[in-house]
């Protein structure tokens, strides 16, 4: 991707948390950047197009920031992962970027192309937790009856429903931070006292 | 609620779930009902008021519906709970209603009334789980280390984190029931084997 191509699309990046995605239009995002709405047009031929290329661009930055989590012990690296998932930071624009990409979210059942992208998403975080989780059973650290699929499955949903709710009804997402450490601490990790005999 | 308000809530929530949060208008509304827009307006003097009213009339029937479950033991009764929250059925207006309540939920930090309307459901499904869970552990019959608080805060996520999912990726919920169920049946219900001398 060449250097006007990504300024485009960090533009969008401001655009979108700085107007909502709503009513987000080109004029934004031109605004967002040194360009004309002329020369994006050039680019990216439809705002459609403009925006199914921001979520690629998105993924990308996503993957990279789960992949710079310490590849330590499956304990380990579960925890920083739900640092990095649940540490709730609305200083500057974050917040703003959270209730931005509710209302992507919120729009991914009447539009194809983005719930294909908030998709790959949603795959990758499931098969990541997935396999660390499954790594950590075969390993004998995290407890043997624990069934990696459907573990995931709720670790998963319950990260998605932290951040709708922190975003729609404003509730924080540190206690869930802490139940899903604990719930890692106690339900997974394979503490069985020895037996003294 | 005299009968004509009624008719027009009802048909609030058939013009909802046909045409989506964003695009309603009062038009839709007066054509889901034998009302004009003229006597909508009077009993509803703008369609924010109108949807207001529509979300404590929704929250209304929400209480109802969980109140009808039955009052029975902790652990049965989370478990019907969670068959009433997590049973996908997609068949008719459903499937259609969730989409527009996850609009209605991107909106939510954009607009003070329903937000606070949409805290109320948020915060009856919470206190009912953090309810029956205490109690749970009160009688003996869930394990002396459960945190009600923690643990309603993890059912509470996970079950959110699993509508939006559902709608916004298409992803199954049958998986998240699943796994919910058996987190109740393994994790708070105390199973502990009796010690044979």
């Amino acid at each position: 991707m060449d250097d006007a191509a990504t300024e485009i699309l960090e533009g969008t990046h401001r655009a979108l948390y700085t107007h909502g995605y709503t009513d987000l239009t080109l004029e934004h995002i031109a605004a967002e950047t040194t360009m004309s709405k002329a020369t994006i047009h050039y680019y990216f031929d439809s705002k459609a197009n403009l925006f199914t290329a921001y979520l690629e661009y998105l993924y990308d930055r996503y993957v990279e920031q789960i992949a710079s989590v310490p590849d330590d012990r499956p304990r380990e690296r579960l925890q920083s992962l739900l640092d990095v998932l649940l540490t709730t930071s609305d200083a500057g624009p974050n917040g703003k970027f959270r209730r931005a990409m509710l209302e992507v979210r919120a729009q991914a059942p009447y539009d194809d192309a983005i719930r294909t992208r908030l998709e790959k998403f949603d795959r990758f975080l499931y098969d990541e937790l997935r396999s660390i989780i499954a790594n950590g059973v075969d390993e004998d650290m995290f407890d043997e009856h624990v069934d990696p699929e459907l573990t995931t499955e709720f670790l998963t949903a319950a990260i998605s429903g932290a951040h709708t709710r922190h975003v729609a009804v404003d509730y924080p997402m540190d206690r869930l931070h802490e139940a899903a450490r604990r719930y890692v601490d106690t339900q997974l990790v394979d503490e069985t006292p020895e037996v003294i005999h």
